[in-house]
């Protein structure tokens, strides 16, 4: 059985939410990064770097990196990704666009507008400018298909989601970007979805 | 025959890096990004998105996003990821670091230390003291193992060390990571890593 070391956290929801779509029993370790457990000599053990979420897989294979971890699964139980073919490279080529710019960005304007002290106006505007900007070119390619990749969904659009959950908490909008909001009503309609986002909502320390 | 649509940027590097290693014909068609040309209609027509590096492989298939362009590639040439098992998901687990920590954190620190206007040195200061972390954590994964993925070199070591060509103008220092700089002494000598750092070099508009 899957261990899957997280809280709640955007990088988290995006394996709970692989999971649930893949349906495979698991079991969930809360690490409270808010008191800094991620920290400790037990969970370094696990990831040196300090971050969830990892997994535990068979035969104690450990794997950090949500990106990584969403392929890894993704292959092992064919759910969410084309084992080949353009399909396959349309998928990735989301998910890193999601890895190298949406979740960096968005993870800037949640510093900035939370987590910053003192406050810098100016720096966070910055940021959501292109936070905005983001937006829009994900709704320009969700105007020309249904998913991230195409006609299905995939990893792309779990990792995405997980992060739109977020979306008041970052003082963005959607009002110039109906395809996202098709697509999000789209998706949270899916069962798996709203099983994990529950899970993660009441993750607890 | 594959199509490069880059110019000297770190992540048209990694590409290069990686079509050398594998020694496959290629054409580079420079995109000027200092004269806007990623925003021309002729190019949004091949990446709308407005970025390079962009490839076009057999058949007119078109991709972006460096860290999908080396999946693809590295699969297509059997080149620098193995085709499954553990050695896979290190060389995807540390390839997602590259794109979602080292990236952007050193993408920051670039904008900040040379594109902003007016100069803000805290902020700087802020990204620069990130970066100075992200280097510990590359530097304490490379005491464990000779690269990134393990025993081989593969797309994780690629994507990492072209950022790593930035370093000075970045204002980092390796004085504390002895194991970064053994890693980088080793990747300098490949002939491949040598001819495709001469051809970004030498990349004009």
């Amino acid at each position: 059985m899957i261990t899957l070391y997280g809280f709640d956290t955007v990088n988290t929801l995006k394996v709970l939410i692989l999971l649930e779509e893949i349906g495979t029993a698991y079991k969930l370790e809360p690490i409270n990064i808010r008191t800094g457990e991620q920290h400790s000599a037990a969970f370094r053990a696990i990831n040196p770097n300090g971050k969830v979420p990892v997994i535990v897989d068979q035969d104690d294979f450990q794997l950090t990196e949500s990106g990584a971890i969403l392929i890894h699964l993704a292959d092992r139980f064919d759910c969410g990704l084309a084992s080949k073919g353009t399909a396959r490279d349309r998928a990735l080529e989301w998910l890193t666009y999601q890895l190298s710019t949406q979740g960096p960005i968005f993870g800037q304007i949640e510093y900035w507008a939370h987590l910053a002290e003192p406050k810098q106006p100016n720096i966070l505007a910055h940021f959501q400018k292109i936070g905005q900007k983001v937006l829009g070119q994900m709704d320009t390619r969700l105007s020309q298909t249904r998913y991230f990749a195409g006609e299905d969904f995939t990893i792309a659009d779990i990792a995405h989601y997980a992060w739109m959950t977020r979306l008041r908490v970052l003082g963005l909008s959607l009002s110039d970007a109906p395809h996202i909001t098709r697509w999000m009503d789209d998706l949270s309609q899916r069962p798996a979805i709203q099983r994990a986002v529950a899970v993660e909502k009441a993750i607890q320390g």
